[in-house]
């Protein structure tokens, strides 16, 4: 596997483009094209809210019943949710001036919303935007750059990630974007991503790899534990790349999720460290845990902890709140076996020994803490399994972010 | 029922004191005692965070198996938990030093701790701590305010609550005290609670009558959604009232149920209103509900939304917040049937109608939004039940106070 530049016109045969249409914002860049000359297989994994926003809505259709996809509206500053019938049409129209302008069928096109709930879009500078995407898409680097900077919201930086793998003699591609950064949280956690690849495969196994994957990759991070009504990750498989269809779970099968584990991982990684008001990456490692499934949870949970989080801020080594969100998760487990440890990229600390806290330096603990990427590695004592979650430090600029999100 | 002053001291026959030990903080009073002359029927509910500190196992032993308890213990500064064999020694040493300067059994002292987790508590100081409340014990309202003083963290108010009843003649009084203010979720909520009541009732009935109120009062808060190691409510009643034992769930009984109510539930708003770093008591009422499961977990979701909260605390009405959190709270519901108000004492406002939002006034939500009580109320339009639940703002104080809270 190598690791490439660029995002969603890595792969051959996409094209990609990022506007200013004055949907919310002014003088940014807040619509964005994915476009591909053939059409995709697509599958999707779209939020758990009951409360779901229209483009998801739309999107599901798209991704359940029609025969392929082949192009994606994105708007970011309004979320088409909480916006009733009004909104759903709005879809509508969004996908139907993209399919004239790109002469495709309306429902090949998806669409896909990000900002404020509870405002409608105004759909005619939505449909000039539409055009203005179809005229600057290009299959450059930059094109898929423009697209990434487009989707942001209260990210402070656009979201890349991109690779290539053989398969059967044949070069594929598999590259995305995403945008976070708060309602970030697992199952699915509030963003929206889009992957491209130009591999050849069954629809069947696409979705397949794209459900199994999100489970240790975007469902593993959180920023405030908010589950939006606007998740989406959506992934277009256009087959340019001319390997033999993928249709059994083969090898070739595997180096592609090994491929697009690496591009989602990278995503929901970059997501994570971009929370809102974020000063660092806050990863939780599991180890030793009795099921996959009690390590996923547990490192979540941990992850997921206001008070943690804000210690993480803070530079102060208060596992004490780490081992309490341990103990709260509904993971069934004896507190007298956990050894937790602080850990950046360079030095690894042991702050809890069976249960019970040992006499650490708080100076070096400090010192790990400063990082901007820090760990903290939970050894349950217990089986043989791990997982790892991604989320951020809870800093004044994600109050200061959201107590005036609107204005 | 009438609302009294007072707290623990209020009811017939019980002391209490608030000293200074200097068990970690230093200056202030920091350890509380409460008595009873008479032996105590003894009622409780305990975290249920896998994770338990030291003085919640021990509690738990004098509560189920204690022919009765007469006396409580608690220090604020150190939590005594993550501190194994260890930190269970120092609640036995502790009750043992209360045992030996009051003349009672051992097992009849209940111990509390509040404050960080890891650290050991210091034994001797303990000890010392227990001789001084001992000698400044007293029945007055003034002892009482003193204990609730001296079990405050980060609180920047004592809490207290009282309130006569009649029964058969006889004046009963119900009073309580509890600290807040950060680790607070439902389930037990991050707490300590300390009731006492003169009222003769068995200890099933005691218990029983516990269980179901913390069901709507201490278990619909939150501060953080984190859940501590060390949530303690202890209900003492020593009989002094000189009413018929209550032994059935007759009329008498819901006179008690009541006036328990009551007091739990002042208790609990103030520790809502009381959180780390709020500004606002924040509510939200759901009625209308399908079932009373589903209203409380609706309003639980709500109160604990860090976007909703950052929201109130800007003052800014982004109710979509409120609805998204009542999305992924894991109740089914028809999203096109809720409407959402904002409100306070004086004022109520329609925001959403059938799951849309409407054109109302941004200023006069603001204006609402800027009271010192907000409310939030969701008509699901899909039942007769209805549940509160009780949070506070997410503010920069709130991160400021947990991001360096052991130094």
């Amino acid at each position: 596997m190598n690791i490439i530049e660029g995002g969603v016109t890595a792969a051959m045969g996409f094209e990609a483009a990022g506007v200013e249409a004055s949907i919310k914002y002014q003088n940014r860049k807040d619509m964005a094209l994915i476009y591909s000359k053939l059409p995709c297989k697509a599958a999707g994994v779209f939020t758990s809210n009951i409360v779901k926003a229209a483009p998801v809505l739309w999107d599901k259709e798209v991704v359940s019943n029609s025969p392929y996809a082949q192009a994606v509206v994105v708007n970011a500053g309004i979320a088409n949710a909480c916006t009733g019938k009004q909104g759903y049409d709005c879809c509508k129209k969004t996908a139907g001036a993209a399919a004239k302008c790109l002469g495709i069928s309306e429902d090949a096109v998806l669409v896909a919303s990000t900002g404020v709930i509870g405002m409608q879009l105004p759909v005619e500078r939505i449909a000039a935007g539409v055009e203005l995407l179809v005229k600057n898409k290009a299959d450059t680097i930059e094109a898929g750059l423009q697209a990434a900077e487009a989707i942001m919201t209260t990210d402070t930086i656009s979201k890349q990630a991109a690779v290539t793998i053989e398969i059967d003699g044949k070069t594929v591609t598999v590259g995305g974007m995403c945008k976070g950064s708060g309602m970030i949280h697992p199952n699915m956690c509030t963003m929206l991503g889009f992957v491209t690849t130009d591999i050849a495969i069954s629809k069947e196994l696409l979705q397949e790899a794209l459900c199994e994957d999100v489970r240790d990759t975007f469902n593993m991070i959180s920023v405030d534990g908010d589950t939006s009504t606007n998740d989406t990750l959506i992934v277009l498989a256009n087959g340019a790349a001319g390997n033999p269809e993928i249709r059994t779970k083969d090898e070739d099968y595997g180096k592609f999720k090994a491929a697009l584990n690496y591009v989602n991982t990278t995503l929901a990684k970059k997501m994570a460290g971009d929370g809102e008001g974020a000063t660092a990456l806050f990863e939780t490692k599991v180890i030793h845990a009795r099921t996959k499934e009690d390590a996923r949870i547990l490192s979540r949970s941990v992850i997921s902890s206001n008070l943690t989080k804000a210690a993480i801020f803070g530079h102060d080594a208060n596992l004490g709140r780490a081992f309490c969100a341990l103990g709260y998760s509904g993971v069934d487990f004896d507190p007298e076996k956990v050894d937790l440890y602080l850990e950046n990229e360079e030095k690894t600390l042991p702050v809890y020994r069976d249960g019970v806290m040992l006499d650490y330096s708080e100076e070096e603990a400090t010192q790990i803490l400063s990082a901007p990427e820090v760990r903290i590695l939970v050894d349950m004592k217990a089986g043989d399994f791990e997982a790892a979650a991604w989320g951020c430090d809870l800093t004044f600029d994600y109050v200061k972010i959201n107590a005036d999100y609107r204005s």
